[in-house]
């Protein structure tokens, strides 16, 4: 028998997301049934998470419960939540990273409060100046990974390159992409084209030893065009959102259909569904830091955690580093 | 009867596009053949026009050719073209527009071209410092009318403020619409959030007259959120072609479907159609410059050509500035 004292721990913040308990615990124990290797503690208030787990068979799994006394409010800045409540959630699950006794910190947010935590708690890289979300955008072909997709607001092109060899190292070291192709989200395929950030980003990228295929226009994105796609957070944030709000009218358009031959709308249904792409990683501080979306479902949180688990288990920021302080 | 003399005339570039005459000159004729109340010049080669007018019921319709002997390559400069080939189907028209001699120009692109000439020829009205590109985008509710969509890649606030009250005038004038509503495309709801560039933009918006209703995330563009979506030309081309992308699969998905108790679905199919849109307008030049898809067929060329007449029978120029000159 496994010796569950032994596990690498994901620390989860049962009270985060727009639903709560009720949403994360039973997205934890649906992960913990199908998937193996690690245990996740529950950070929260330990009545509220009790009686979800009450709710659910979940006995054997390795579930533990972190109380917490205090509670990250919207109205709240996400700084002075870090710095004034150090017994919420976020906050003690990142500092007990930080400590080495748990392996990696996954929420449903807010999402400024996860990134303030972060960098406050752990801090940036040393060779990154700007840590960018990653996220992993579901297409009718294949998923990509797109960053920043919205820690920053305004981007260098150095960043940009940043940004493109942290998600080069995670295809490679999470997903097991050997080689995976890396595209600059730009308004045309040429070189040439664009803003100044993203020429000067393109040349960057083409000096660099990525498998970098150039410029990709928003127009394929719903197709799975490149295994990273590179862009500022602004701008990412943008995409995001419109992926999200075009996959949940398609779904919805789809569920309504009342088809019954209905084998690819199904497999489309799977490929576009949101829930099922994890959560966003915060790339390039100093630990494995997950955002899951805020409207999170329990299956969402499930989808988040089966990545988080894998965070847990691979040391990315050491590769990371290793990545980023190679010349080139 | 009607003096066909008398008609404001619309000046379609008949060789432009990915397909060329055999996709514009069927357009032309069928928006002559159900809108009435003007005329069309075809510039190009006389001997393509007329070879594809010849397979067309359209003797009694008011069309002219205008031919022209210099074409306009994928590989020229479009400044070095506009200069260079007067006798171009894009120069010739514009310099039409320019002595009066039509009331509109129309152009399957280039884009880069039509922007040029519009700039070189016509000129920009007084008050505008950038002339944006605006652009009708389909989704599952209303359609709203988006600038920049991708005339500039940079913008200064005052640019985004520029475009709102382009957009509104236009929304006015050529919709009938009275009181539209104006958003800004940003990654937040509060005025605080996004960029330096949107949250001056932001207060700039909120202090003018418009009926500005605030930031618009990406997420609620498929369901038609405002009238007008005002945003920077690089935001906006990322925008007007991921909506491209979305739509086609979208098309691909539903037309495949082996529904049929589909009214819905034809009615959602007809909403999110690119082609059924019209064209992109250059708004802030002296003129009327209207830019069709590059792969338009002969549905989005009608389209747009019923667009450009309603152009070419107001003066939206004098209107523009009327609006840009008032305090506010």
């Amino acid at each position: 028998m496994v010796d569950q004292d032994k596990l690498p721990v994901v620390a989860v913040d049962a009270m985060g997301g727009d639903i709560g308990p009720s949403a994360v615990v039973p997205g934890v124990v649906d992960a913990l049934s199908e998937t193996t290797g690690y245990s996740v503690a529950l950070y929260g208030d330990k009545d509220s998470i009790q009686t979800e787990l009450n709710k659910l068979d979940c006995s054997s799994l390795p579930i533990s419960i972190v109380h917490c006394t205090q509670a990250i409010e919207m109205g709240d800045s996400p700084a002075s939540a870090v710095k004034g409540k150090p017994d919420s959630p976020i906050v003690k699950a990142m500092t007990d990273h930080k400590a080495g006794i748990v392996s990696a910190v996954m929420s449903a947010g807010s999402t400024g409060a996860m990134v303030a935590a972060s960098l406050m708690i752990l801090g940036r890289l040393s060779s990154v100046k700007r840590p960018g979300i990653a996220t992993v955008i579901p297409t009718s072909g294949k998923p990509f990974v797109m960053l920043d997709s919205g820690a920053n607001v305004q981007a260098t092109p150095e960043h940009l390159e940043t940004f493109a060899k942290m998600g080069d190292t995670y295809c490679k070291s999470i997903l097991g992409n050997e080689n995976p192709t890396v595209g600059l989200l730009n308004i045309g395929e040429e070189p040439s084209k664009g803003s100044e950030l993203t020429v000067a980003a393109h040349k960057l990228l083409a000096e660099s030893n990525l498998n970098f295929v150039g410029n990709i226009e928003s127009k394929q994105l719903p197709y799975g065009p490149v295994d990273v796609l590179v862009t500022d957070g602004f701008t990412g944030n943008i995409v995001l959102k419109m992926v999200e709000g075009f996959g949940a009218l398609l779904i919805k358009i789809l569920s309504g259909s009342k088809d019954s031959k209905s084998d690819d709308k199904s497999a489309m249904l799977e490929k576009m569904d949101y829930s099922s792409t994890g959560g966003a990683m915060l790339l390039g501080v100093k630990g494995s830091s997950i955002i899951c979306h805020g409207a999170s479902n329990s299956r969402a949180i499930k989808s988040a955690l089966v990545i988080a688990s894998r965070l847990a288990l691979v040391d990315l920021p050491t590769k990371l580093e290793e990545c980023l302080s190679d010349s080139n």
